[in-house]
């Protein structure tokens, strides 16, 4: 992930600042810039939570430039995407695919917000090296300053999270083993079984199951098989 | 993308539902139900902006079940993952992971997002299809309600946008035409010449520019060029 750098430009509510603070915690940033802000008071705290050493730490910029100083990329953002070809301050990636092209940096970015109420302006966007934009409804495309500022963060976060231990090839076999033998107990019509062993087959694909839930599931049809082959 | 309907189980701040209204207007989704909420008053509303029509039309229900009836997959969302392996409640899934699970889905599917304070509760959890995270940091991992909800409806909604008309192959061809045209004009080393040759395509490609890009590009080299071999 690069070394995310979250400008706001003129922020008209401290309310937004703060619920931004608070996202940046979540998403392991730090580095607040505030351009003209508005006042930041209790309201901005009170929604910032855990995320307020991110307000204390706000640096405060005079300008734009200022701001943007020694940064390796300047990033802007946009709800108003151009609609001709001619207009290429405004064509724009989407915030997915940007994430994917920092795939690997480590540097500095800058990302610009906007007022709430006019976003960045063309002479902004103009300093920016790339314009990124959420995909949202043509009817109401304009999202709370928050709320983009934590979608583009999200993105950058990336996507992963630590996966429970999976099933090893020997513990999948046996599941369908047992499944079958289940079949056989249940005396399911031998016209249908080759296919509803493979529909398992593909459910248990593409559910992916820990080695956990596998044993679970492996003790329940073993012990079906078992009560209903006494019973016969 | 599915119908989606968002389920607020209990949520104890109206700002974050009016916040939720907003976003579900900002990703084209309406059916909001309520479980138990709190009171829905003026800071909902100001909230909510172009999403107020959410707020009238949100339904109340008294219980969670009576929220998913009909729902062909309730959907559970958690900031709280397990780490052992045998909690098969929260093996949660990524948000990522979970919107390209229901590409192609078109059924009615609920969402449920708990209470600020405490997410959902285990009994909860349970009546849940599949359960849904936001990888996040691991220092503060706990988002604002309205937060993880866009988040979640963002994945849902899906990442394209309207591509402008790119380049078509001889107009791309064109472009490292002109390029080759320059370099010789400014008497770029020859040995130089086929690696800076190569690097610029790589960039182009990186890039995918537009028709109009292309062709505001080609105006530039060509004009250089011109200029170039007209004072030689």
């Amino acid at each position: 992930m690069p070394d995310v750098r979250i400008v706001l430009v003129g922020p008209k509510y401290e309310g937004n600042v703060g619920a931004v603070a608070r996202s940046m915690a979540n998403f392991d940033m730090s580095d607040l810039y505030l351009v003209n802000p508005c006042e930041i008071g209790e309201d901005a705290y009170r929604r910032a939570k855990h995320g307020n050493f991110i307000l204390d730490g706000a640096k405060r910029a005079g300008s734009l430039k200022e701001a943007i100083e020694g940064c390796f990329l300047v990033v802007g953002t946009s709800g108003i995407t151009t609609k001709g070809n001619k207009n290429y301050v405004r064509v724009p990636i989407t915030a997915k695919e940007f994430s994917e092209r920092m795939n690997g940096y480590e540097e500095k970015i800058a990302v610009l917000f906007g007022p709430e109420d006019t976003g960045l302006f063309q002479e902004e966007l103009a300093l920016c090296d790339v314009l990124v934009t959420i995909p949202s409804s043509s009817i109401y495309p304009v999202l709370n300053l928050s709320h983009a500022a934590t979608i583009v963060m999200y993105e950058l976060f990336g996507s992963d999270i630590p996966k429970p231990i999976p099933a090893d090839e020997k513990e999948k076999e046996q599941i369908f083993e047992f499944f079958d033998l289940l079949l056989d107990a249940i005396d399911y019509p031998e016209h249908r079984k080759d296919g509803t062993s493979v529909m398992f087959r593909r459910m248990i694909g593409r559910s992916v199951p820990t080695r956990w839930e596998y044993n679970t599931l492996l003790g329940v049809f073993g012990d079906a098989t078992k009560l209903i082959e006494k019973k016969k």
